[in-house]
């Protein structure tokens, strides 16, 4: 990490290239779009651009720099997501009911902390500022792919399907479906190169896997369409019970988006409300439905170890891959000090691990090593479906 | 009525007058404040634009006006409120989640539906089209109250208390208490004259009253503040079981917008969070409050049939007053006939009669036959208490 | 009451009838169906066989008798139902998870307050005390008949559709409908001889009605079917706007416990799963299903004072009828003292009056001034229509 | 398993003592007690009766035993548990309102099935039906463990406070604490015998550890105690975000059961009320709390394949043990064809792996391959915690 950041241009550069990103992919939105939560999974994009600013500002500007002034002492108590260390906040669910800050404002927070922080860097940081940095610049293009999942889920519920002025475009899955066979043996799982990473990641570690086979490309929109047509949706069968229960209580019989007009599928995009294109990977789809629609091609997911021993192999990043891996910790993990801590050990439990990158991701985080996690009945992420067997 | 609404300039600039008030009250607002419902029982203010503007051009227009073209097909479906017979709507609980149209395209919906409204009204209107012009502007006028309302929820709910650039300011309530004795007899009960009134005011009658005695002022915060001190929170006997669930299960100890900081009671108005001026009438209780605050004092609060009797004695219009009626047709009550049958017949169960006005009610709605109507646990509404025995 | 209640051995053989009356009621019960609480506002058989009992402890022994010494100290905790003068006790919806005591240690409890209160009894009492056993068995009657609803409700739900062995039995509507008119002007309004009465009739007063007329019978079954295949059930128009969500939420199309097989209607009575007869009064409808149906004959339900006024001139006692008035205080109305204060008062609020009895309901308790009042969506009681215009 | 059960006498001799077993611990139960649902997590004892009779009913009478007549038609849909693949049944969260068939007419159904049964292995049974016929037995027991945790569960949430006269009883754990090393390498998971398993301990496959130690003894009372008196439950850095939620909405301080009485923590135990005994293994705790403990001894949960590697050098059966593992199926596992294919795998999702035992289990269970599995707020079950590190 040392040589990539020591020079200080170009950690400003990339500073402000990262934060820049963020307020592109928000350009088109209207005032009335940004602080708006439509469910609780969703953050309103005005908290998404205050947050990440937020992060900075608490951890490295009020910590590191010296006679820093706070932009606005109540900010903490709206922007800080889930860090109980740092004190009391608006609860996740009441996000959606602070119309003020404006977002105006919020867009005057962004740019006196960019400018603030734009100076400190070129101060010159120590190895261990640059290491928060690091993270806070991580931990922005995290939120940069949120932010791409809240507008569309808050553009989606809309009966006028809003367009976004920011390209997120899949590609088609168009060569011939191999399976990959992998050989049994020792591997070794984890992060091992110099390179940015998460905690979650560390640990390198072996684990044996037996003799597998693995799909080189996603279940194409057409092929899910087969499923729902042969009656995927009705058959108790094929589903967890959990997952039976789930699109039972939300009578689900199709992917998120998915509106079945005159008896042809279409989808909300955030460039567009189409009809449903046979080639494209299946996306936004629940862990449930990845698991059911594997059971009825008398296939499985892979586990998310299978997954990063294979992957070199395959093309990925279209979609966040679901595995059939319960985001559980490495050995030996241990969780970092303080606040930061809580970075991702205390969502340990409950949630599944998906693996691959979206187009809606960060290019240097779609690598094979990365461990995302989402609870089984999320559907608003960008994910889909590869089969192993 | 055929006086008042005949000339058409007269009517032009009535109409004109009131639908500016409405963009008056809400001229302060940022596009971020306008599309959110932090509550099931508040509007979004958009809302509230757009659908006193959808019910003229529902109403008027669309059903007078020859080759009308309705501004947006969509509109319907955004802002219809609850006419069932007008066809499929955005539910209630969702109105807080569209973000579309932008305050921006809703103020040009409302100059549009204007322009083609005094159009129309130049061209002269029949007294059939005069009547529904009229309800719409009571209507309309009875959403500017609710904007005041909900504006004042959904700024009250914020940690930086935002100030709207709009007077709604009560007076102290400094004459000594006296009780008014009304004697008893058969009293005529309901609207009596020439001049617009909503049909659940209709359908003049009848009641017997016995001898009561009504007090000549409101209750101030000042003695609900003893209430408060005796107790009147913890003690069981005072309130209905209902009630006493209800502060129960929400903690209550004080009036909406009520905050005891460092042992001094203060409060968020629209102009301000200030201490409580102990002069001015007590604002936003729920009907178990105000029962309970009279059960408190020995005496009870007054039926709405008391109410309208003595209503000529004593100085009214700042607060809604809760009164012990339940909120029922009159004798010989009829729906009228249509969409508009709607407007009232259907709400006749569950709610409490107020009676009175407030200061956030348009002048003319302070007729003593006037009848307002709440769920028993709303205390967001202009509410306060006047005592009878 | 003096005279009545003088003579110890008739007041004791009074006691032990009615007392005897509810083990009558529920000999038929086995162990299994005592504890069971399928709803909220159901209660468990046993819990009602011990709660009329412990009334008597509390209110009489315990305060009364010498040396009395309490059967059991926790029974209070468990059978108190809504006193909150007299301490801690289950929450209501807690009332079907206590398995103990079991019904035979209840039954034990039952015999051994009626031997001591029969002891105390045959001791002479002052007319303090016959005042409070006269309310204790006006209560144990009241509980006798919602023990009927919540047996009724606990075999409804059950697809054995047990019988009891008590019967209860209505009688054909068969005269031809008349409707009675009643002249305008002033009427008496409440209890007015020495029997006894509860509170809530009291406070005899005035009351002006108009013009109206009653039918002379209630509604029937067949007249209630022509309702449904009408549509009843479809169209909002005829609905309060709370009625409207209540038939839609909970699905219904149909008053409770009737089941449409192969086009017949069907009925679960205490006597057994029937075919419907029409002739017989519609019972187990909600206030919103009484009001809907009054809409669709274009007539209304009467208030409670017309009912009032007009009973001596029909038949009334084989189901409580809902009026359109809302169970609100007489004129006058006095809370008694201390915890039997709480009988009343505190309920007089967000529910509907209903009048006449029911074939469930004590003979004595049929008396033409008796106010029962429930909740507009309770359906499990015996509930009928009578129409007015 | 074939040389098990080839000879009828002693296979009919199992079953009958199997059978009888489950009525053994429900013998001191009361009638009242054997309908009650109080958590939807807890099935009525009634239930568990007529359900593992059932599935002797519906798995091998009426399907091999010719001129079999089901005892009563009604019982598949009242005690059928989640068998979709065998029709329509009472949803679990009613099974509580089912008064009837009584607990005499269940034990009934119980002596009949066994009769019948006992005639039908006399017979003799073929390999196939054997193997069914075992797996019934296994059931059986299973459910002879809930209903331990289900009879605890209605006793427990009563203020008396029952006694069952069954015992159920831990052994201190007195022995030091020590930790056993256990070397990296590749190690064998899964059944590996001829005796009776489930399906989702099959797939015997190899995983690889590194090193870790692991107690030889369960964390006991006084040690928990130490944890509680530090603040644990107060401390979200000891949680997963979802456990701190869980602790906070229930407000939990100590593990279930235990009720802290002038400063000194006692407990229900089927046996009797009784002071903490403080070398006992401590029981009742969520997957949660097992997580913070073990964070705050600064150590870990082991994997369930380190538990089963381990587990030949300590004893266990005391509680179930939570692990760190989600339930997930092993390489190749296949779900068995038709009904009892929904036996397992369905499951395999949102659940946390138990092994070892428990002091409610049947002997035979505790073997080191078996899988148990709750979600991660279960407390009901008896479980404790083991370390690693």
């Amino acid at each position: 990490m040392e040589t990539v950041l020591k020079n200080t241009s170009i950690v400003k550069e990339r500073f402000l290239e990262i934060r820049n990103q963020t307020e592109l992919i928000c350009k088109s939105l209207q005032p009335e779009d940004v602080s708006i939560q439509p469910a609780e999974f969703v953050s309103p994009p005005k908290w998404h651009l205050a947050h990440s600013t937020w992060f900075f500002e608490q951890f490295i500007l009020t910590k590191y720099k010296s006679d820093y002034e706070v932009f606005n002492d109540d900010f903490a108590y709206y922007f800080n997501s889930y860090y109980n260390n740092v004190g009391e906040r608006v609860l996740r669910a009441e996000r959606g009911t602070m119309t003020r800050p404006t977002l105006s404002e919020v867009l005057k927070y962004r740019t006196y902390v960019n400018q603030q922080l734009s100076e400190f860097i070129t101060e010159g940081l120590s190895e261990e500022i640059l290491n928060v940095l690091e993270i806070g610049l991580q931990h922005e293009q995290q939120h940069q792919e949120l932010l791409i999942y809240d507008i569309k889920y808050i553009f989606g519920q809309q009966p006028s399907f809003p367009i976004l002025d920011f390209t997120v475009q899949l590609q088609k899955e168009t060569q011939s479906q191999q399976f990959i066979p992998i050989k049994d043996g020792i591997y070794e799982i984890g992060h091992n190169n110099n390179a940015f990473c998460f905690d979650n990641e560390l640990g390198r570690h072996k684990v044996y896997l037996h003799n597998f086979e693995i799909s080189n490309r996603l279940v194409t929109n057409s092929e899910y369409i087969e499923f729902i047509e042969a009656g995927g949706y009705e058959d108790f069968n094929l589903w967890h019970a959990d997952g039976w229960t789930f699109i039972q209580e939300n009578a689900l019989n199709s992917p998120l988006y998915w509106h079945n007009i005159s008896d042809k599928w279409h989808q909300y995009t955030l460039n567009g409300f189409v009809e449903i294109d046979g080639d494209l990977p299946v996306n936004h789809v629940s862990f449930y439905e990845a698991f059911a629609y594997a059971q009825w091609k008398g296939m499985r997911l892979p586990t998310e170890f299978e997954w990063e021993v294979a992957s070199k192999q395959f093309k990925h990043g279209q979609l966040w891959e679901w595995t059939n891996s319960a985001y559980l910790p490495y050995p030996n993990y241990t969780k970092v000090e303080g606040a930061l801590g809580e970075y991702n050990g205390k969502f340990m439990v409950n949630q599944m691990v998906l693996r691959g990158g979206s187009i809606a991701t960060s290019k240097n985080h779609c690598r094979p090593t990365y461990r995302n996690f989402f609870q089984t009945d999320m559907r608003w992420l960008f994910s889909g479906i590869r089969l192993a067997k």
